[in-house]
């Protein structure tokens, strides 16, 4: 059974953005009052096969240069007159292996995606329905929930699951078109073991997703893989009227952003937070570079 | 002969980024202040694999999914109680198929990249000098020079090359900084026919290029496929003193960003212009999805 | 209305391999009887990402080096005391790019592939019915066709079919278990002009299809991209009943070997041939290399 | 010091094959007779994206569905009045992932190939000398080495070097264009554990490489990942001069064969093997299906 109302009745019955259609030209206008330095931060990981946090069994990108200066190097004639130049192509499943963005066609229950449009739209030639070329780009102001520096901790440990109390404590502010910004600290156990991010991963509640959800956010970003938590087998524990994707992306259509490095915005509150999904055709989501203009 | 200094003096020996360093954090807020209405327009195309501008027999994306909804409609079971989920991989080569922006190590003459990096560092496994993972993100003003809207035109003629003091009458006040957005309207010339697309592309003449290096402009982007013009061999026809890639990119380490789509943007004279490459270890661009922000 | 039994009852119900069940010891054997001087010859054009004949708008493989000798040129270091080694990736969609053989789950009408397996186990993560890996490797008499060659023509315009009593008057004596290959000598016409090879291709008519059906060959092979013949926008014209694919692959389960290089077989009646489809889990076909030991 | 003569003065200064030149009409047609019952048996693994064997780190086969029967049950339309179809592409690495075959291009010391080939034209775009394109078809006698039967193990254990007198033992008759057919076992232990199946690999010691090139073998191939010997880190231990693809493959010009599934061949001396390699231009190696004809 279903317990939250989707977005059906509040942003029309072929709503395809969700929560994105909160970036009204006001919000956006408000949010760029959230930069106070000029000071602009990536937040995601380097895109590389080997190296960097992921999720266990998942495909990492691949990246080839179709053209390099070791080519030039061995002799190969330039283009007319001495013009050099490199190529590379990239192959990349971005869930669970970097920093990305989902559609709102990534998850879902029953036959219907978000706003009831047919599952059955998301084929092998892409998703017709709730593809991320829908999204947009994101401009809003972000919001930085620091739970383990709140806490005192490093970072959360693997079993903590983040309450909308705690959310409420750090952040009773929240205004509809933010994004909230959830760090849990989990990248950082990739350096010490792969085994002990692969143990795990900690991530919001139940609670706290109906929390933002009920606050308006326009999404939610984190640097966990899943917004929830995971267990050992990197699977979620909850059931499905408590499944953070099936809340936050299926029901209330709110836009997740995943696997995002945090550290360096150690001390902010809120910023501008940027994101630009690449526009995929169909695409499930996209992998992408949010920037924090502080 | 090279007739231009490149960067070297003004941003260190060791400087990977060229122009984007002239993205100070002061630069970053007082762009801020170009948004005016606050609506946000891409000003990519979609990726494709058919049915796009593109630069011809460069492989096109290809986007395949890995689950969806037909799965289900064909009886997969879902993940534990009812969970259902799309997935999905995309293959990339940007140059020349869709809107990207070019790595400092993507084109050169001799043996050096932009500012002495040795393009001997460019291999197989990618840049380990000027990588767009270098590059960072763009924040900056967006000055529009709508050289077809100035001229009366619906687009450029093939062989059209923009000169400097076309931008100079369009823009005469471009300050360093600023990300120069040239629309040459090419685009257009696709629905009609592919074949008169790949006919040649209009683009900046060098001394265009000149003038906006000598402004310290931080990138130059464009609707066409290569910022100068290109020949129906989809060459550029300049020799090296005057390639425009070579001016801008490899002497000034002026970043590119090519194939936008700035139809959208029809009256606007400047705007906030963002955009996050992808962080591609040692790639030599990355596909991106930029906004303005008017 | 389906005019042929399909081979349910001679191969048992849960068949996935079709008509390579003919290929017995018994028949392996005296196939190897067919080769005379010994000489092998590869049947298969190049695998490349230009320059070879292809269907249109199919995405072209693609074969990046992870590593290669021009990053030893540039200075990479070697493994060890000095071993160095060149790595390389294919993307390949088989189907209309380069010769291959197809899975009996690649074609179908209705809800059942060959044999009433279910078309619904055919899914994105693969066929867990009829695909490639479960056709096993070909050694078989391959008996050559060369129907231009019958007739006096360089190659058979695009609009020919070939008949049953043509195929009768060529090779009346094809044994169970051989398999047919036809040369067309459509790909000459490729060197002359793209635009020529793709403006239709010559292939087998229904009635050709059903004659070599019922003589029970192991496979059908041929030059042409389809094995029946196509039309400008490079479809067949027959209806379901008489599709060359329908009749073969999914009545009879005869799988079929597409875009062969036959022009070195001249003068050549019967031989040993050879196909080792790669043992691609769930794979509606694979690139091949197929050999003909004369 | 290389203490082997290579291939140069036998092949003829423009070889690029190796001893597959070896396997004359004459050698072929003998080898035929090695079959004697016509049964026909895979060598390969299957090509899929997890649970079989490889090495650590390397990027495993991707397979992507580009159509399938999941979209027909979503609704997708036929083709025409009906026509249903399965379309795929593959995206393979095959050295150290599935059973592959090596070109000449693949292992060199100092700066050159095989017979002096240059490495400087082994570049981004393919390898111009020594392709796997230039291989050819293989069409030998096979003759089995199964050592760990011949001392009663199920499998030699990692650290085990086969020399070349228990080669010797077990099949002292090798002809000049055999192929020797190495078992070891090894990938028996990645049932029990892929971390077993990591620790090392049995392999084949340097003078056992010498006895087989001294006999003018056409090709090695074994059920290891890299006919010698591997330690835990997945590295050959032997010195250049010892080394096995160097003394093999670089000296010899003796193609290398490697990840076969040998456990159907119990009892078997020699048959009849087939490897036809995909003519990926300028590829490293292709990954294939050997046939023995038993």
């Amino acid at each position: 059974m279903v317990t939250e109302p989707n977005n059906w009745g509040r942003f029309g019955p072929d709503d395809q953005r969700g929560t994105l259609n909160l970036l009204t030209p006001e919000v956006v206008l408000r949010a760029l009052g959230s930069a106070r330095t000029g000071r602009v931060v990536s937040l995601s990981m380097p895109i590389r096969d080997r190296g960097v946090p992921h999720l266990r069994g998942r495909p990492l990108p691949q990246h080839f240069m179709a053209l390099d200066g070791g080519d030039y190097a061995a002799g190969m004639r330039p283009i007319g007159a001495g013009l050099r130049v490199a190529d590379d192509a990239l192959v990349v499943s971005h869930h669970g292996t970097t920093t990305h963005m989902d559609a709102l066609c990534h998850m879902w229950e029953g036959d219907e995606l978000y706003n009831g449009h047919p599952a059955a739209r998301v084929r092998s030639y892409g998703a017709t329905r709730c593809g991320i070329e829908q999204a947009g780009g994101v401009v809003a102001r972000g919001v930085l929930f620091d739970v383990p520096a709140h806490l005192g901790l490093d970072h959360l440990p693997a079993s903590y699951r983040i309450s909308a109390s705690l959310l409420e404590e750090i952040h009773a502010d929240v205004l509809p078109g933010d994004v909230a910004v959830i760090r849990t600290g989990w990248p950082l156990t990739w350096e010490r073991s792969p085994d002990e991010y692969w143990s795990g991963q900690p991530g919001l509640s139940a609670d706290a997703g109906r929390w933002l959800a009920a606050r308006d956010v326009a999404a939610v970003a984190s640097d966990n893989a899943a917004i929830g938590g995971l267990n050992a087998r990197q699977l979620a524990d909850e059931d499905l009227a408590d499944d953070l994707h099936l809340i936050l992306l299926h029901r209330h259509g709110i836009h997740l952003i995943e696997m995002l490095w945090l550290e360096e915005l150690a001390g902010v509150r809120d910023f501008v937070f940027v994101a630009a999904p690449l526009r995929i055709e169909g695409g499930t989501g996209s992998p992408i570079n949010p920037l924090a203009i502080v």
